[in-house]
């Protein structure tokens, strides 16, 4: 069984929109059918092209969260990964049929294009001036292979934003029609997933469930272009290069060649942590930075999900001055998030110009200003030592403990201490020349303040503070009493 | 072994700010600690009050991505759940302090505010003018039980709003103190988890893998009020009726009474599906209004994560037009996402109000138009309904199969045309006035026909549009070649 907020599997989706439509009075349900229009779709159908797009459910925020002004006008939703009926199609586009006409655009999926395409030609015969796009941006496929070509996945909401703002701007049907159609030739895409996402109603799949991990999986998990090993150390490396050559040696599409500016959509497919997507997008910068492919807008964030799959997607589209005011013009939908202008990074970029560090450096402790020891002390370096080591050893136990009683960070932040402790050590020994085995003439309040100064840069947490606290009144101490030499 | 993105557990903080950074030339990092701080920090220090938060990594987009105009002007990041040492605060503290000092805003967890109180007394030393604000939004456990009382959680994300709006418009740093302080105690969440959280580089939890949820758990997997069975039905029903009553029973702070106007966020925790948390927040807006208290401010996406933990947390906060207006405030940062204004719901609310349905009528089908057949037909419904049940039986199989060749929508899909199908055999043997075991007059235009109207109304996907081609196709066939009854 999975486990899902949901009252029944088979009316998600209708529970989902009427959530949507609470929250945004910006939007309106059309009655009977799962499909959104924009609240004001009356007052501006004469004078604006519509944009209507949509497809199956499951890839929230997509299609709903990106109607308003400036994107789309309407979105049609079917159930959970399948494509909406031509009747719920249909209706949509009588709602959105103005003087101005209306533009389709579908993700290339066999059922997508025909319930859309069959909708299409119903219109056409009510009279409604009306031209339909199909986006293939996804590239896990070589051209040619398969029955239906490339997949639509997350580079459609590119494709979206630039046909809503040139429609936005009172373009004529054929105008937005051409900047769209040309736009999406310039969008590549790749998705890569770590679990499979889990069905609302299905049994769980048993997919990507050992040590794998899948390249070009498509949004609703069809295959990808490989599964291979997933590396126990680095990761996000041996994948974000992976799907940067992927990208970069596809066959769809224009290439990318040197010195090109591009928009990067970093998307989360649902059970990434934000954590990792913002890691993931930092190294992709960097890699694409090392081949003069300049990201020059970085939109991060969940754009077109696959309902909860551990993975990610990576789309480019190659930018001119054009495209960059469409996709910076302003938008009132819900879930387009608005990207700062980047500067490009060249090729000695170096993290540390984006630091600021004009803060006085912090006052350096007294560890210099407390006389050395001469005193021998044979066995407080090992004592500390074995210590440390053996609470490095045991890290894992800790932690398991304190994810029952404590919120799961004890043994982490306890190995990090333990190693800030070898570091401390580690400079007092070598600040004296030592050479192995060699018995340590050691100050205690030195060697204190030392412990207290490592453990305060690097260990954190309550255990960091309590250690830190006790460390610093011990110097005191020490100093106050007159005993500053461990003997 | 956890499958993330990372090269190193160790390391992936730093990985993920660099994300942060490189999308986002209007934060800076301050150099050696995992913080970041507004790029115009030096501009705006001296006028406007500076507000800092952090606190463990692991809850992206808190707090980076509420850092900019008019939200936060610092954040610390401590390691995956563990706090950041004193040393890191009290460096984002002298980046960020000026005339107009800084307000500490900090979660209430015994680490948190061990080393932010640590940073905020050498920072007093130093001359700076500050104040710290411990917020505990969490009503998860009863007050009094524990030993550091309620937890810090999503809600806290309000408090860094409206302290950033008050700062952003001049205000003294005890005015901005004073706002954000009583704002606080308007504020109370509970989370609920259906899933823990993974922990980067620990072994997996044990914990929530069976049929239970857990009412009430921390952000860092914390115990919670109670486990509960996971219902096999109405789980969305339940959960959200039980949330609101934890929000509304709880002795945290003061009650919110009938009548009252709330702010709400429904925070997914990482790993929950965007379609899911926008089921969740319709529910939990009508149980609101039943019981008279009405959302007019709706915040729904991913603001304070556990990782990518399944699970949302609501957070509610009593609203009036003074905390509006700091809701409403523009801000620069990447995280926040504005609520349209709603109209309260009230008891007579009805989601039909919402729905536009100005389209014309879409034109009935032509089954009217052929007249009824006369011939018996005594297998033909037989054969369809035991055709259709056969295959509502074996739709697990069709999806298991699907999964691996398709994009695993074929299963439900074809259950869905399979009852459409029952339907349409129950709408033309009731419009007969039929006792069951009658057997059947039935004209094969008509019946065709009816099955394609039935079908092309909810089963949606590639095949619903093939069947309804065909269906339709085979009526003009059969009316073209004289044959419009089954004998």
């Amino acid at each position: 069984m999975i486990k899902q907020l949901a009252n029944n599997p088979s009316n998600l989706v209708s529970e989902s929109l009427s959530g949507v439509i609470l929250s945004n009075p910006n939007i309106s349900k059309i009655s009977e059918v799962n499909a959104v229009v924009r609240s004001d779709i009356n007052i501006v159908k004469d004078a604006f092209v519509s944009i209507i797009s949509g497809g199956g459910s499951g890839h929230e925020p997509a299609h709903v969260g990106y109607v308003g002004f400036g994107m789309l006008s309407g979105a049609v939703c079917g159930n959970v990964f399948a494509s909406p009926s031509v009747a719920a199609i249909l209706k949509t586009i009588r709602a959105c049929a103005g003087k101005a006409g209306v533009l389709l655009i579908v993700k290339n999926y066999t059922g997508d294009r025909l319930n859309f395409g069959m909708a299409l030609e119903r219109a056409k015969v009510e009279g409604i001036k009306i031209e339909m796009l199909i986006v293939h941006d996804d590239c896990a496929l070589e051209l040619g292979k398969g029955i239906t070509g490339g997949r639509g996945i997350a580079g459609t909401v590119f494709v979206h934003k630039i046909a809503g703002a040139a429609a936005s701007q009172g373009l004529k049907l054929s105008e937005v029609f051409d900047i769209a159609y040309r736009a999406s030739k310039q969008i590549k895409s790749i998705g890569v997933a770590l679990s499979m996402c889990s069905i609302p109603g299905s049994v769980p799949s048993e997919r990507l469930i050992g040590s794998v991990y899948e390249i070009g999986m498509g949004i609703h998990g069809e295959p990808g272009k490989e599964q291979r090993p997933f590396p126990p150390e680095g990761s996000l490396n041996e994948i974000a290069t992976q799907m940067i050559c992927h990208l970069l040696e596809s066959s769809y599409g224009e290439p990318f060649v040197p010195q090109s500016n591009l928009a990067l959509m970093v998307n989360n497919l649902g059970g990434l942590s934000v954590l990792e997507l913002y890691a993931l997008t930092g190294r992709v910068i960097r890699i694409l930075a090392d081949k003069q492919l300049y990201v020059v807008r970085s939109y991060v964030g969940t754009f077109m999900s696959s309902i909860n799959m551990a993975g990610a997607s990576l789309s480019l589209i190659h930018v001119n001055p054009i495209i960059l005011s469409y996709l910076d013009a302003s938008t009132s939908c819900s879930s387009w998030v608005a990207s700062p202008v980047l500067k490009p990074l060249d090729d000695s970029y170096d993290i540390a110009k984006d630091i600021i560090d004009r803060v006085p450096i912090a006052a350096e402790s007294g560890v210099e200003s407390y006389p050395r020891g001469t005193y021998e002390c044979p066995h407080a370096l090992e004592y500390i030592t074995v210590a440390a080591h053996r609470l490095i050893d045991i890290e894992p136990r800790i932690t398991a403990y304190d994810l029952v009683c404590g919120d799961g960070d004890c043994g982490l932040v306890l190995r990090a201490g333990a190693q800030a402790a070898l570091s401390a050590l580690e400079k007092l020994t070598a600040s004296r020349d030592l050479k192995s085995g060699d018995s340590v003439p050691i100050n205690a309040v030195e060697l204190c303040l030392c412990l207290a100064d490592h453990i305060s840069g690097s260990m954190g947490g309550t255990s960091g503070a309590l250690l830190e606290i006790m460390l610093r009144a011990m110097a005191v101490s020490l100093v106050s009493v007159g005993l500053t030499t461990l003997a």
